[in-house]
């Protein structure tokens, strides 16, 4: 290892960001080629750091820094390496680059650890692929059966088993791991700020207060295919209509509840410029403080499609595809994290709630969990627009160091 | 040739239907393998008969009919082979099976036609790859530029002249040919009905009036893409609302100027379940009985849609990308069949109006079109319920057979 760790920050950053590039953003869906060109940078800079490296069974990567005398349960530090469609460089990445760099500046600072540390790497955070999101996290703690998730398939049909396989990995090893979940002590995950608040409060860094519930549902709405030219407005049974009143009620909704209601996939089939719809499938993203507020949302939201498509002679089908409850973060852990980051930056450190799922809110259900996140001045997500400064991510790096050196000192 | 003419159009309707059959309906593309097996057919059809084919420089289909002693300017009968996405089996190829089953019919009665007759099978009729209906006719009279034409592209980004190249054909032959349409006296078009108005009359076989004007407008919303769980409603530039608003108002706008207007494919980018779109793209079919009531349907959905998106910060874009102007067919030639089909029957032809663009409508511009329609008793079209019982497609073949008697007899 050469270099500063600021370098060897750097250095990381740079070799990623060429990876499932695309004029558009960043596609980097799971077990495809940029999925495999992102796993084989973990693996280069678990290398270059001598950190042992594992693939757990479903699929998260683990790098190992067991320093001599390092015993008892691990402090793990990370994030996820996959992207949304044509998402930005920042989220997912930022942690898990920021993670093997706290170990550079704690390695330079000659700190050495009391416990095991890993920097891990989770699957699927996104569902971009399998529409799961948090994949490998639910699964590595049970939140969701291993043979409904090796079904789960992508828009071309391929099933995560069979993507799994064709990775090289065994899709009959996927499911709850309580000999690994037992082996940690904690979860850190740092991750860009998927809002403004921190640029508002002139701050780099902050903790997480919790996490919203929230939930995919999706909305199947089947007509009768025919003809544009020809059949009658009296006649048609076109299932377009009732799924426009959905998206319309959905954001009445989420205004009404204090929360956010969001469609932004459509699918209407066959697709055909001069047809009428057949059926079209719609995924309504609902979010809220409290889950009173959620059930409300998702309850008018049904009962107005439902009410659209009785009127169009469409039926209506609405199914929850997954659900995260209301996330606290260990109070314990937020509060001697403050502690220690306010301590070291010689100010309160903000803390902030959000309305985004995170593997470490999956996590949160079996151990102590906390985020860090670092400041977004454009308040952009899941876009390439988004984005941290260097330094705010070096300050970023240097919190996590900090937390760290906290938790897996003597 | 051996059967009767009845059972030599069972045989070539049943070789035709396993062509490009897929379980949701028919798709058959223009120059796909598909399309190339249902030329086979088209080919084979016509050896069996003695009929030269030739192809010409628009890539539609001719087999010639030519009788010794037959003379001037010839009577084409036909359609199309190529299909809508999930389309019925009835939606062309009636047309140009049934043409093939007259000629039959014609010859087992001994008669012997005083002009050449032709069959032919027109190109990307449903304009389902390449977006521009009758695209070969259009191209055939000039009502498309060649070289406009010749780079129009697939969903995968495929060109018109590429996808010709690859068929073995020369794109530089494209475009308007009035040699080949001086040798043409007269265009009739078999097809199913395209809604139930024959089935509500009791008459198997109708001759139609007139086409509505119509045309495709394509809808381009653009807002911001974000993150659906951290964009407040207030930030949001989302792209799928006013889209929404627009689906409805079109729908209104039909219904207040009598005409019909549709949106049955959508395209949401980047897709993400859990993202606002960054754009929404859709397409409007819309058609009236006349060019004022259409002009001022369009109208009213171009108001609707660019008032919802100022509401939303979202830019609006309509540009319209294919139109047909109202379509009466030749009134001589319309009342000369009526009158040999009404004498064969022994009973009025009913006469109707219709929604839908053919490639006789774009041939009325330049030469005697008509068209005759075959009962569709379910009213589905474009989509595999679409249905024509046997007697009433072998009345058909009879009409067409009477129809082709009279126009190429001494």
């Amino acid at each position: 290892m050469t270099g500063s760790w600021e370098q060897r920050f750097a250095d990381l950053w740079q070799a990623l960001l060429p990876v499932g590039r695309t004029p558009a953003g960043y596609r980097r869906y799971s077990w495809t080629p940029a999925d495999e060109a992102c796993r084989a940078w973990f693996r280069a800079a678990a290398q270059a750091r001598d950190l042992p490296v594992e693939t757990d069974g479903n699929g998260n990567l683990w790098a190992w820094w067991r320093a001599p005398g390092a015993d008892g349960p691990a402090v793990a530090v990370g994030s996820h390496l996959d992207s949304v469609p044509d998402g930005g460089a920042f989220d997912g990445p930022l942690g898990v680059a920021s993670a093997f760099a706290a170990l550079d500046l704690l390695r330079e600072e000659d700190f050495t650890p009391a416990r095991p540390v890993a920097v891990a790497a989770f699957t699927e955070e996104e569902g971009a692929r399998f529409g799961v999101a948090c994949l490998g996290s639910r699964l590595l703690v049970g939140a969701i059966a291993p043979d409904q998730a090796a079904a789960l398939r992508d828009g071309d049909g391929v099933s995560l088993a069979q993507a799994m396989t064709g990775a090289g990995l065994d899709p009959g090893r996927l499911g709850r791991d309580d000999g690994r979940l037992a082996g940690l002590a904690a979860y850190v995950e740092l991750h860009i700020e998927q809002g403004s608040g921190l640029d508002g409060l002139g701050a780099p860094v902050g903790l997480a207060d919790g996490i919203w519930p929230h939930g995919r549902w999706r909305l199947e709405f089947t007509g009768r295919p025919d003809h544009a030219g020809t059949t009658r407005l009296a006649d048609r049974h076109d299932p377009m209509l009732p799924f426009a009143a959905a998206v319309l009620a959905a954001r009445e909704a989420a205004f009404r509840h204090g929360g956010l209601a969001t469609i932004g996939k459509v699918i209407a089939e066959p697709g055909a410029a001069n047809g009428i719809s057949a059926s079209v499938s719609a995924w309504l993203d609902a979010r809220a403080p409290g889950q009173a507020e959620l059930d409300a949302l998702v309850a008018d939201v049904s009962h107005a499609a439902h009410a659209a498509a009785l009127g169009h002679g469409v039926s209506m089908d609405l199914r929850r595809e997954s659900f995260t409850p209301a996330v606290s973060f260990d109070p314990a852990l937020r509060d001697r994290l403050a502690g220690v980051l306010g301590a070291a930056a010689g100010a309160p450190v903000p803390v902030l709630p959000t309305g985004a799922g995170h593997d470490a809110g999956i996590l949160a259900s079996r151990l102590p969990a906390a985020m860090l996140f670092v400041r977004n001045p454009t308040g952009v997500s899941h876009a390439p627009d988004e984005h941290a400064s260097e330094a705010d991510c070096l300050a970023g790096v240097a919190a996590l160091a900090t937390v760290l050196a906290d938790l897996a000192g003597a």
